[in-house]
């Protein structure tokens, strides 16, 4: 045994089963409809898996996670203007193809509520209760002239690339979406 | 050796072997030319290197894998309209930027077949052959209003989230385009 | 330990400590501000925590490796068009949103360098600074109306679909952008 002291199984295997609960992680960066929904269903699907996942929403993304119909309230007036221009709220994200000034999102809206499919509020809801971790990326806050106090409740983190960063290298499934 | 009873260099490496067959799994969400294409030179590409590669198609992706020309068939009449304005078939995806009403799209098809590069078509069935699996998303060909008599043959699976979520946490390479 | 002899805890973990040093590949595909910004921020992150960091720009992400005001030298007619409608440079990416004709992007990048925040082009400077590998698609390059010499200096590799593979099979964490 002593010409495989160096070689310890025993540290093979402890790591082998760090890495056993599966995780996974998303970057949330689009705010288009159609991908945010495509993230929440990735991340209650993995949740109810017995995945641990977390979010982590950056630019067009923190749109999800803002309060519905809360302006912006940052002090500088450029960052106002952005904020403004830029509405946020799970409800009211733009398709990616077809948004057609809200004709088309609206259409595919009612499509799935004929069909009972839950959209981005609920599918939201379902992801904070399945435990789904939601970090807001401190970066881009700043950046999208969006200010925390106008962000849902429930946020878990705000944090930046190192802690995604430290949270993917571990994870079996990273997106970036 | 009864110390180390408890941990079995067998399962540590049957672990290890297990994940050996390296594979690719690819989400194509966008319907866009350039990111299908991308997804396609992938796919090949891992597909020849004896990868396993397996390609979910959900959203604008679904477009990819329709019959050219098959209008939909929802009963539905929302449906059918956003069926009908979301034209399919593999050699009708526009590029995401500079489509230019199909002028820019058409140019840069133009440059592709002067320098004999397989288009999204090519690409498609060249990954056929080699192996790389189909999986229509269920979820979204509803919403898309996108019925499955109109997509192509050689579709080898209809499956949700968890079939996605099952193979790639097993996976070396998860994209999301 | 006859009866071992074919699992060899030596080679498990030679496997696993070959998977030690933290490896991340990104592939650029959008040539848009946002999503380049967020590869930057990535990667710069992942090298400064001392990760090996490849970056792989193809279709509109070659743009942000294109020296600034240089024209396409293409000599066929066809791909010099395209080259000279899409600009390069990292510093004349637009926004995904709310470029508005200039105006938007403008906005932000105000913003930007009001709150004292690196740029696309500083974030450049500073990934080649920490050892960030660039790779260029030489697939798309054509494609584009690009030549190698309109590229900034500093590229690493001119490389296609079976390098990335290959680095991307063997690293944690793998995003497409």
């Amino acid at each position: 045994m002593s010409t495989t002291a160096k070689l310890d199984p025993q540290v093979a295997l402890a790591e082998l089963q760090e890495r056993k609960p599966d995780r996974v992680t998303i970057v949330v960066l689009s705010g288009n409809m159609d991908r945010v929904m495509s993230a929440f269903i990735i991340a209650t699907g993995a949740a109810s898996m017995g995945m641990q996942v977390t979010m982590f929403f950056t630019f067009w993304g923190l749109n999800a996670i803002r309060k519905p119909g809360v302006s912006s309230k940052a002090t500088d007036w450029l960052r106002r203007a952005f904020g403004f221009l830029n509405r946020g709220g799970a409800d009211t994200l733009p398709l990616s193809r077809f948004h057609f000034w809200g004709l088309g999102t609206r259409i595919m809206k009612l499509v799935m509520r004929r069909n009972r499919m839950p959209g981005v509020p609920e599918l939201m809801d379902m992801a904070k209760d399945l435990g789904v971790r939601f970090i807001a990326c401190t970066t881009t806050l700043g950046l999208m002239g969006i200010t925390k106090d106008t962000l849902i409740d429930g946020i878990d983190q705000f944090a930046g690339v190192s802690t995604y960063l430290a949270e993917a290298k571990d994870a079996q499934v990273n997106l970036f979406i």
